[in-house]
Protein backbone atom coordinates (compact mmCIF):
# COMPACT_ATOMS: atom_id res chain seq x y z
CA UNK A 1 0.00 0.00 0.00
CA UNK A 2 2.80 2.69 1.05
CA UNK A 3 5.22 1.50 -1.61
CA UNK A 4 1.98 1.76 -4.75
CA UNK A 5 1.40 5.05 -2.63
CA UNK A 6 4.37 6.59 -3.40
CA UNK A 7 5.30 5.45 -7.22
CA UNK A 8 1.63 6.61 -7.89
CA UNK A 9 2.86 10.22 -6.31
CA UNK A 10 5.47 9.63 -8.81
CA UNK A 11 3.93 9.24 -12.21
CA UNK A 12 2.91 12.19 -14.69
CA UNK A 13 1.97 12.83 -18.31
CA UNK A 14 -1.30 10.93 -20.30
CA UNK A 15 -4.69 11.52 -19.18
CA UNK A 16 -5.29 12.76 -15.40
CA UNK A 17 -8.05 12.21 -13.38
CA UNK A 18 -8.89 16.26 -12.85
CA UNK A 19 -9.06 16.22 -17.12
CA UNK A 20 -11.70 12.90 -17.28
CA UNK A 21 -13.41 14.64 -14.91
CA UNK A 22 -13.81 17.69 -16.86
CA UNK A 23 -14.78 15.67 -20.20
CA UNK A 24 -18.02 15.39 -18.19
CA UNK A 25 -17.43 11.78 -17.47
CA UNK A 26 -19.67 12.08 -14.30
CA UNK A 27 -22.32 14.19 -16.04
CA UNK A 28 -23.39 11.07 -17.65
CA UNK A 29 -26.08 9.68 -15.75
CA UNK A 30 -25.11 6.04 -17.33
CA UNK A 31 -21.66 5.92 -16.07
CA UNK A 32 -21.46 4.23 -12.39
CA UNK A 33 -19.32 4.74 -9.38
CA UNK A 34 -17.53 1.57 -9.82
CA UNK A 35 -17.03 2.31 -14.27
CA UNK A 36 -15.59 5.65 -12.98
CA UNK A 37 -13.09 4.33 -10.28
CA UNK A 38 -12.04 1.17 -13.12
CA UNK A 39 -11.39 4.61 -15.57
CA UNK A 40 -9.45 6.25 -12.94
CA UNK A 41 -7.39 3.06 -12.23
CA UNK A 42 -6.22 2.50 -15.70
CA UNK A 43 -5.79 6.48 -16.36
CA UNK A 44 -2.89 6.04 -13.43
CA UNK A 45 -1.55 2.79 -14.45
CA UNK A 46 -1.20 3.44 -17.67
CA UNK A 47 1.70 6.52 -16.67
CA UNK A 48 3.29 4.30 -14.24
CA UNK A 49 5.27 1.38 -15.60
CA UNK A 50 7.37 0.47 -12.17
CA UNK A 51 3.45 -0.05 -11.00
CA UNK A 52 4.36 -4.02 -12.49
CA UNK A 53 5.92 -5.16 -9.35
CA UNK A 54 5.75 -3.86 -5.65
CA UNK A 55 8.08 -3.66 -2.54
CA UNK A 56 6.96 -5.45 0.15
CA UNK A 57 7.84 -6.21 3.98
CA UNK A 58 11.31 -6.97 5.40
CA UNK A 59 11.15 -9.92 5.21
CA UNK A 60 14.86 -10.60 7.56
CA UNK A 61 18.24 -8.99 8.38
CA UNK A 62 20.98 -11.45 8.28
CA UNK A 63 23.87 -11.25 10.44
CA UNK A 64 27.00 -13.16 10.02
CA UNK A 65 28.75 -14.82 13.54
CA UNK A 66 32.04 -16.45 13.72
CA UNK A 67 30.42 -18.81 16.26
CA UNK A 68 26.63 -19.54 15.88
CA UNK A 69 25.97 -21.10 19.48
CA UNK A 70 27.38 -17.82 21.56
CA UNK A 71 25.22 -15.85 18.99
CA UNK A 72 21.96 -18.20 19.70
CA UNK A 73 22.74 -17.89 23.31
CA UNK A 74 22.58 -14.18 23.08
CA UNK A 75 19.88 -13.88 21.47
CA UNK A 76 17.79 -16.50 23.71
CA UNK A 77 19.29 -17.02 26.73
CA UNK A 78 20.09 -12.88 27.46
CA UNK A 79 17.87 -11.34 25.15
CA UNK A 80 14.78 -13.67 25.85
CA UNK A 81 13.58 -13.88 22.10
CA UNK A 82 12.41 -17.01 20.45
CA UNK A 83 14.96 -18.80 18.88
CA UNK A 84 15.06 -21.87 16.15
CA UNK A 85 17.17 -24.60 16.42
CA UNK A 86 20.28 -24.99 13.91
CA UNK A 87 19.41 -25.84 10.31
CA UNK A 88 21.87 -26.77 7.72
CA UNK A 89 21.34 -25.57 4.29
CA UNK A 90 24.29 -27.32 2.34
CA UNK A 91 23.35 -25.60 -1.34
CA UNK A 92 23.89 -22.14 0.27
CA UNK A 93 26.86 -22.70 2.36
CA UNK A 94 25.44 -21.79 5.61
CA UNK A 95 24.28 -22.63 8.96
CA UNK A 96 21.22 -20.55 9.65
CA UNK A 97 19.69 -19.85 13.10
CA UNK A 98 16.11 -17.82 13.09
CA UNK A 99 15.55 -15.32 15.61
CA UNK A 100 11.58 -13.98 15.89
CA UNK A 101 11.05 -10.91 16.77
CA UNK A 102 7.17 -10.78 16.10
CA UNK A 103 7.27 -8.42 12.92
CA UNK A 104 10.22 -10.14 11.42
CA UNK A 105 13.19 -11.71 12.04
CA UNK A 106 17.01 -11.91 12.54
CA UNK A 107 18.98 -14.87 10.94
CA UNK A 108 22.09 -15.64 12.05
CA UNK A 109 24.25 -17.41 9.36
CA UNK A 110 27.26 -19.22 9.55
CA UNK A 111 29.47 -21.05 7.17
CA UNK A 112 29.06 -24.23 5.91
CA UNK A 113 31.73 -25.50 3.51
CA UNK A 114 34.55 -24.40 1.83
CA UNK A 115 32.88 -22.57 -0.99
CA UNK A 116 30.81 -20.70 1.82
CA UNK A 117 29.41 -17.38 0.49
CA UNK A 118 30.53 -15.72 3.92
CA UNK A 119 33.19 -17.25 4.65
CA UNK A 120 34.97 -13.83 2.91
CA UNK A 121 32.97 -11.66 4.49
CA UNK A 122 33.90 -13.25 8.08
CA UNK A 123 37.50 -12.73 7.28
CA UNK A 124 37.11 -9.04 7.02
CA UNK A 125 34.70 -8.84 10.30
CA UNK A 126 36.19 -11.60 12.86
CA UNK A 127 33.42 -10.80 15.30
CA UNK A 128 30.57 -11.13 12.88
CA UNK A 129 28.24 -8.48 11.34
CA UNK A 130 25.18 -7.92 9.84
CA UNK A 131 25.50 -9.21 6.25
CA UNK A 132 22.50 -7.99 4.36
CA UNK A 133 18.85 -7.12 4.30
CA UNK A 134 15.86 -9.07 2.84
CA UNK A 135 12.71 -7.27 1.57
CA UNK A 136 9.74 -8.99 -0.23
CA UNK A 137 8.62 -7.91 -3.54
CA UNK A 138 5.62 -9.49 -5.35
CA UNK A 139 6.84 -10.03 -8.71
CA UNK A 140 10.82 -10.75 -8.94
CA UNK A 141 10.75 -11.30 -12.91
CA UNK A 142 9.23 -7.32 -13.18
CA UNK A 143 11.13 -5.65 -10.52
CA UNK A 144 14.92 -7.56 -12.36
CA UNK A 145 13.78 -5.45 -15.83
CA UNK A 146 13.30 -2.01 -14.19
CA UNK A 147 16.03 -2.67 -12.01
CA UNK A 148 18.32 -3.49 -14.91
CA UNK A 149 16.87 -0.27 -16.63
CA UNK A 150 17.76 1.94 -13.76
CA UNK A 151 21.65 0.73 -14.00
CA UNK A 152 21.10 -1.27 -10.35
CA UNK A 153 23.35 -4.24 -10.73
CA UNK A 154 22.05 -7.59 -9.91
CA UNK A 155 24.37 -10.50 -8.58
CA UNK A 156 23.14 -13.19 -11.20
CA UNK A 157 21.18 -13.38 -14.38
CA UNK A 158 18.60 -15.04 -13.23
CA UNK A 159 16.71 -15.28 -9.72
CA UNK A 160 18.11 -18.35 -7.79
CA UNK A 161 16.06 -20.36 -5.32
CA UNK A 162 16.55 -18.64 -1.46
CA UNK A 163 16.74 -20.12 2.13
CA UNK A 164 12.96 -20.15 2.30
CA UNK A 165 12.79 -21.82 -0.78
CA UNK A 166 11.66 -19.26 -3.11
CA UNK A 167 13.05 -16.99 -5.69
CA UNK A 168 15.73 -13.99 -4.72
CA UNK A 169 18.10 -11.91 -6.20
CA UNK A 170 21.02 -9.76 -4.62
CA UNK A 171 21.55 -6.45 -5.63
CA UNK A 172 25.23 -4.98 -6.06
CA UNK A 173 26.15 -3.06 -2.23
CA UNK A 174 27.36 -0.52 -4.43
CA UNK A 175 24.24 0.31 -6.13
CA UNK A 176 22.48 0.16 -2.72
CA UNK A 177 25.25 2.74 -0.62
CA UNK A 178 27.00 0.00 1.05
CA UNK A 179 24.07 -2.22 1.54
CA UNK A 180 23.64 -5.72 0.16
CA UNK A 181 20.14 -6.20 -0.63
CA UNK A 182 18.04 -9.47 -1.34
CA UNK A 183 14.81 -9.14 -3.03
CA UNK A 184 12.83 -12.36 -2.63
CA UNK A 185 9.29 -13.27 -3.98
CA UNK A 186 6.92 -13.48 -1.18
CA UNK B 1 4.54 -13.33 22.84
CA UNK B 2 7.35 -15.37 21.11
CA UNK B 3 10.17 -13.97 23.57
CA UNK B 4 7.39 -14.92 26.73
CA UNK B 5 7.52 -18.23 25.63
CA UNK B 6 11.44 -18.55 25.30
CA UNK B 7 11.87 -17.52 28.73
CA UNK B 8 8.90 -19.38 30.10
CA UNK B 9 10.88 -22.29 29.02
CA UNK B 10 14.09 -21.42 30.39
CA UNK B 11 12.06 -21.50 34.13
CA UNK B 12 13.29 -23.90 36.49
CA UNK B 13 12.99 -24.41 40.61
CA UNK B 14 10.32 -23.41 42.65
CA UNK B 15 6.18 -24.80 42.83
CA UNK B 16 6.02 -26.65 39.23
CA UNK B 17 1.68 -26.37 37.86
CA UNK B 18 2.09 -30.46 38.30
CA UNK B 19 2.96 -29.76 41.99
CA UNK B 20 -0.23 -27.45 42.67
CA UNK B 21 -2.61 -29.96 40.80
CA UNK B 22 -1.25 -32.51 42.91
CA UNK B 23 -1.61 -30.93 46.38
CA UNK B 24 -5.35 -31.26 45.54
CA UNK B 25 -6.11 -27.67 44.65
CA UNK B 26 -8.32 -28.78 41.84
CA UNK B 27 -10.51 -30.63 44.44
CA UNK B 28 -12.02 -27.83 46.36
CA UNK B 29 -14.65 -26.81 45.05
CA UNK B 30 -14.07 -22.98 46.23
CA UNK B 31 -11.58 -22.98 43.42
CA UNK B 32 -12.61 -21.45 40.83
CA UNK B 33 -10.63 -21.35 37.26
CA UNK B 34 -9.85 -17.83 37.58
CA UNK B 35 -7.93 -18.15 41.06
CA UNK B 36 -6.43 -21.62 39.28
CA UNK B 37 -5.16 -19.20 36.86
CA UNK B 38 -3.54 -16.57 38.89
CA UNK B 39 -1.98 -19.15 41.13
CA UNK B 40 -0.38 -20.86 38.04
CA UNK B 41 0.85 -17.73 36.63
CA UNK B 42 2.42 -16.61 39.85
CA UNK B 43 4.16 -19.70 40.08
CA UNK B 44 5.35 -19.37 36.69
CA UNK B 45 6.75 -15.99 37.67
CA UNK B 46 8.17 -16.39 40.55
CA UNK B 47 10.66 -18.84 38.94
CA UNK B 48 11.62 -16.75 35.69
CA UNK B 49 13.55 -12.96 37.41
CA UNK B 50 14.26 -12.48 33.56
CA UNK B 51 10.26 -11.86 32.71
CA UNK B 52 10.84 -8.33 34.33
CA UNK B 53 11.17 -7.18 30.59
CA UNK B 54 10.48 -8.07 27.57
CA UNK B 55 11.90 -8.22 23.99
CA UNK B 56 9.61 -6.87 21.21
CA UNK B 57 9.47 -6.12 17.50
CA UNK B 58 12.25 -4.87 15.44
CA UNK B 59 11.64 -1.24 14.88
CA UNK B 60 14.18 -0.07 12.27
CA UNK B 61 17.34 -1.04 10.67
CA UNK B 62 19.79 2.10 10.44
CA UNK B 63 21.76 2.58 7.37
CA UNK B 64 24.60 5.36 7.77
CA UNK B 65 24.90 6.76 3.93
CA UNK B 66 27.09 9.59 1.98
CA UNK B 67 24.63 11.17 0.02
CA UNK B 68 21.18 10.83 1.07
CA UNK B 69 19.74 12.64 -1.26
CA UNK B 70 20.99 9.34 -3.48
CA UNK B 71 19.97 7.16 -0.85
CA UNK B 72 16.10 8.74 -0.78
CA UNK B 73 15.84 8.59 -4.53
CA UNK B 74 17.23 4.47 -4.39
CA UNK B 75 14.01 3.65 -1.97
CA UNK B 76 11.85 5.81 -3.44
CA UNK B 77 12.12 6.13 -7.24
CA UNK B 78 14.00 2.75 -8.11
CA UNK B 79 12.56 0.49 -5.21
CA UNK B 80 9.02 2.18 -4.77
CA UNK B 81 9.22 3.10 -0.89
CA UNK B 82 7.26 5.24 0.62
CA UNK B 83 10.12 7.65 2.14
CA UNK B 84 10.02 10.10 4.32
CA UNK B 85 11.45 14.10 3.79
CA UNK B 86 14.95 14.77 5.67
CA UNK B 87 14.32 15.43 9.13
CA UNK B 88 17.49 17.09 10.62
CA UNK B 89 18.43 16.27 14.29
CA UNK B 90 21.21 18.50 15.50
CA UNK B 91 20.87 17.00 19.06
CA UNK B 92 21.43 13.21 17.61
CA UNK B 93 24.28 14.74 15.03
CA UNK B 94 22.81 13.22 11.91
CA UNK B 95 19.89 14.01 9.04
CA UNK B 96 17.37 11.33 8.84
CA UNK B 97 14.97 9.73 5.99
CA UNK B 98 12.40 7.34 7.19
CA UNK B 99 11.35 4.08 4.44
CA UNK B 100 8.61 2.80 5.36
CA UNK B 101 8.57 -0.91 4.84
CA UNK B 102 5.29 -1.79 6.01
CA UNK B 103 6.25 -4.60 8.86
CA UNK B 104 9.12 -2.12 10.10
CA UNK B 105 11.35 0.51 8.51
CA UNK B 106 14.99 1.38 7.48
CA UNK B 107 16.51 4.59 8.55
CA UNK B 108 18.94 6.80 6.24
CA UNK B 109 21.66 8.87 8.33
CA UNK B 110 23.85 11.04 7.11
CA UNK B 111 26.08 13.44 9.43
CA UNK B 112 24.97 16.81 11.08
CA UNK B 113 27.95 18.68 12.39
CA UNK B 114 31.28 17.80 13.47
CA UNK B 115 30.38 15.70 16.13
CA UNK B 116 28.55 13.43 14.30
CA UNK B 117 28.28 9.72 15.57
CA UNK B 118 28.22 8.54 12.57
CA UNK B 119 31.37 10.33 10.71
CA UNK B 120 34.06 7.40 11.77
CA UNK B 121 31.80 5.13 10.57
CA UNK B 122 31.40 6.64 7.14
CA UNK B 123 35.39 7.38 7.23
CA UNK B 124 35.43 3.79 7.04
CA UNK B 125 32.50 2.71 5.02
CA UNK B 126 33.17 5.35 2.00
CA UNK B 127 29.97 4.15 0.13
CA UNK B 128 27.97 3.84 3.36
CA UNK B 129 26.51 0.50 5.31
CA UNK B 130 24.41 -1.02 7.80
CA UNK B 131 25.26 1.03 11.14
CA UNK B 132 22.76 -0.68 13.47
CA UNK B 133 19.14 -2.54 14.33
CA UNK B 134 16.88 -1.09 17.27
CA UNK B 135 14.40 -3.57 19.03
CA UNK B 136 11.69 -2.39 21.41
CA UNK B 137 11.74 -3.80 24.84
CA UNK B 138 8.79 -2.91 27.71
CA UNK B 139 11.50 -1.93 30.39
CA UNK B 140 14.62 -0.27 29.37
CA UNK B 141 15.86 -0.06 33.28
CA UNK B 142 14.80 -3.57 33.91
CA UNK B 143 16.30 -4.86 30.76
CA UNK B 144 19.79 -2.75 31.66
CA UNK B 145 19.60 -4.51 35.08
CA UNK B 146 19.84 -8.04 33.86
CA UNK B 147 21.76 -7.22 30.81
CA UNK B 148 24.45 -5.83 33.53
CA UNK B 149 24.32 -8.82 35.23
CA UNK B 150 24.74 -11.39 32.30
CA UNK B 151 28.32 -9.24 31.19
CA UNK B 152 26.82 -7.53 28.44
CA UNK B 153 28.26 -4.05 27.57
CA UNK B 154 25.79 -0.72 27.83
CA UNK B 155 27.43 2.19 25.99
CA UNK B 156 25.71 4.93 28.58
CA UNK B 157 25.66 4.18 32.44
CA UNK B 158 21.95 5.70 31.41
CA UNK B 159 19.29 5.65 29.15
CA UNK B 160 19.53 8.56 26.71
CA UNK B 161 16.37 9.92 24.65
CA UNK B 162 16.59 8.74 21.43
CA UNK B 163 15.68 9.95 17.76
CA UNK B 164 11.95 9.25 18.18
CA UNK B 165 11.83 10.42 21.68
CA UNK B 166 11.77 7.31 23.76
CA UNK B 167 14.65 6.01 25.95
CA UNK B 168 16.92 4.21 24.34
CA UNK B 169 20.46 2.29 24.86
CA UNK B 170 23.42 0.89 22.91
CA UNK B 171 25.01 -2.40 23.11
CA UNK B 172 28.79 -2.85 22.60
CA UNK B 173 28.82 -4.50 19.33
CA UNK B 174 31.56 -6.97 20.80
CA UNK B 175 29.32 -8.17 22.73
CA UNK B 176 26.36 -8.86 20.14
CA UNK B 177 28.70 -10.27 17.57
CA UNK B 178 29.78 -7.10 15.35
CA UNK B 179 26.49 -5.92 15.98
CA UNK B 180 25.51 -2.44 17.34
CA UNK B 181 22.50 -3.08 18.91
CA UNK B 182 19.52 -0.45 20.37
CA UNK B 183 17.46 -0.86 22.41
CA UNK B 184 13.77 1.54 22.31
CA UNK B 185 11.70 1.46 25.60
CA UNK B 186 8.42 1.04 22.69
Amino acid sequence: MAASLGRAAAGNGGPSAAGLLRAGLLTRLQTSASTLRTLLSNSFSQNIPSCLWKLGRLNHVAIAVPDLDKAQSLYKDVLGAQVSETVALPEHGVYTVFVELGNTKLELLHPLGEKSPIASFLQKNKTGGMHHICIEVDDIKAAMAELKKKKIRILSEEPKIGAHGKPVIFLHPKDCHGVLVELEQA
